[in-house]
């Protein structure tokens, strides 16, 4: 970073970083949550062949409203959610991080605020700063579940545009139950707004990233989102769906407010690539979460595994997790734990409160390398 | 659109509508300035190759700094300005509209001002209202160059965090003479801004969207960016480079300007795919570019054509464009000609002060509908 004094850079900028994990040459690579398996070549044959088919189009513009990848993820969610929406309810973006931006742009701003629980996600309050919105947290429980009494009463007296949720929590794993969802809903419906008009509610967005991880059978927020025109469900194909590296996320909400991101999305902001990628992947939907299940009886036996683990005469605690991380600690000196790993080849994530530790579910192969590591290392760091 | 009025839409984005010209299924599409000849079947198997062979690691996130797409462009500006750049002094986004809306969120923001000279591009103040940055322009002259004494005295005492200005200018189709960017260069060097620290002075764009259409042998701003810290040069692929439906901008500048645009960037904003398939097409750089030449004998030829016509007695006029636009007029109702030749399956541009219309340069083929059409439409609007 260089950035000369003179240079008109927003004061409130001054001093700050990009956002980012850093991104290193690991042999294991633990720590950004990504879906350890890469598309099988049958998806590659297909994602090749629909770029191709686009191709010779690209010296046009893109549908702007990608009205064919909107019917695909109604499709999507029909499956996965049980919950048919129509195309004006969905909307999709260059990864979530667009979606939120466009969330934050539309509804955000200054004398605006946006609430959420802490720990999560940590690049909310990046969005926040990016669209002079005020950014209002209230803690989460000791073991991060939402704080429920706390959670609806800072709606009520802090009147936030947007309160976000993350389910299942980054970096805890931590679901919110459907009753939280429905009472977190009850409480927007009936809150104000600070700098709008009488009669604006918040909306609440739900954050669902991770969501595909979850204990089969759990609903989804999707399946309110026909009932409840303030509530916005973002998704992602980069978790679950294993495809990361094509930046699509996506949102299920009521009319209102996709239409309310319309206006503030750039124009053609979704690339006829991005479109004909997204589409292929889709249509190889059983395929990409093939590894859901596997990844699932990882993320628990690895919880279990931490678990049985004692660091300094005491058990690690392990945070419920129903994503494909278990969120762990604490150490006295987590930086301590996470170069020691990273020494050997292990990259993982120090985020959140300190004293914790971050681990997302790799192949059984990573994995073992992981607990191989680990387990020199914790025997190192109870020596120190 | 539909949005209720109880949702907390942003008090100033109400009654606004999604920016963007009409996506219409129409024979000849002559309205935003798109290269109307597609990428060779050559280029197309290596955009297919090129994705092919990344496709296999789409479970994993790209590399945030598309460092091989920057040396890419590097080389290319190398070529087509004369100027090497470092990667450091290079960046990419989803279409120059996330350029310029990455500079907006890093020097614009409450209390900040842009300043440019209309009429030129239409999205510019989309991207002030999204980013809360107070727009100030400044007339230009009635042939629509700057008025430089008007240009210089507004940067002194507008005092904007950023100056925009348009070469070719859209849709006017106007370049900006070198010593003219000189001259707002060094009027820059010389300016406060408001709402930033003493010393501290304005950046100026030059948005080079349409540059490669200039005059053979013209210098482009790109030349300037190794001696002037404070001057950010926008480009696209969308337009000469034909390749508008992979959403690819790039801009040059100082590292100071990128870093800063570093800081409020989305993490992973531009996907695997999207650098795969940028990397694919500059691999064909002179192929991509092969039709430069005839669009822009295909604009000299249109222009004279249409200067040669009379509407109502007078000659129409054309604006001097080195873009692959030509923008014309006056007529009394330039509605009235824009639906007429939509009537005829020919689409054109009603953008820019009243009376005025632009057309870009389509094929051979292209460019004779539109001017049969025209001349039925011109005859038409005479005898009304």
């Amino acid at each position: 970073m260089s950035i000369p004094a003179n240079l008109p850079l927003r004061n409130d900028l001054k001093g700050e970083e990009p956002y980012g994990a850093p991104q290193l040459d690991v042999p294991v690579c633990l720590n950004v949550n990504e879906n350890p398996y890469p598309p099988a070549p049958d998806v590659v044959d297909t994602i090749a062949q629909r770029v191709r088919e686009i191709a010779p189009t690209l010296n046009r513009y893109p549908d702007r409203e990608h009205i064919a990848l909107r019917k695909a993820f109604s499709d999507y969610l029909a499956k996965e959610s049980g919950t048919r929406l129509a195309v004006e309810q969905l909307w999709a973006a260059n990864g979530s991080n667009e979606i939120m931006l466009q969330l934050f742009q539309a509804f955000g701003g200054p004398g605006r605020k946006a609430l959420s629980f802490t720990p999560t996600y940590s690049m909310y309050p990046e969005y926040a700063r990016d669209t002079f919105t005020e950014w209002v947290t209230v803690p989460r429980n000791d073991d991060f579940t939402i704080d429920m009494d706390a959670a609806i009463e800072a709606i009520r007296t802090v009147k936030p545009a947007m309160v976000l949720v993350t389910s299942p929590n980054n970096p805890t794993g931590t679901p919110l139950p459907m009753d939280q969802t429905k009472a977190l809903l009850a409480a927007c419906e009936q809150a104000d707004v600070d700098g709008a008009d009488e009669g604006v509610h918040p909306i609440l967005v739900v954050d669902e990233a991770y969501v595909e991880f979850r204990t089969p059978g759990v609903p989804s927020a999707v399946s309110l989102v026909n009932e409840h025109p303030n509530l916005a469900v973002s998704r992602t194909m980069s978790k679950a769906f294993a495809y990361a590296g094509a930046r699509v996320g996506y949102i299920a909400a009521d009319q209102g407010i996709i239409d309310s991101m319309r206006i503030v999305r750039m124009p053609y902001h979704l690339s006829a690539v991005t479109q004909a990628a997204a589409l292929a992947a889709l249509e190889h939907t059983d395929e990409q979460l093939s590894t859901v299940a596997h990844l699932r009886e990882t993320r628990e036996a690895t919880a279990e595994w931490l678990a049985s683990l004692t660091y300094k005469g005491r058990n690690l605690t392990v945070a419920h997790s129903e994503s494909n991380f278990v969120y762990f600690g604490t150490f006295d000196d987590r930086d301590f734990i996470f170069n020691e790993l990273l020494k050997r080849g292990v990259l993982i994530r120090d985020v959140g409160p300190e004293g914790w530790l971050r681990v997302c579910m790799g192949t059984d192969e990573e994995m073992a390398a992981f607990r191989k590591a680990f387990l020199e290392v914790l025997d190192e760091a109870q020596k120190a």
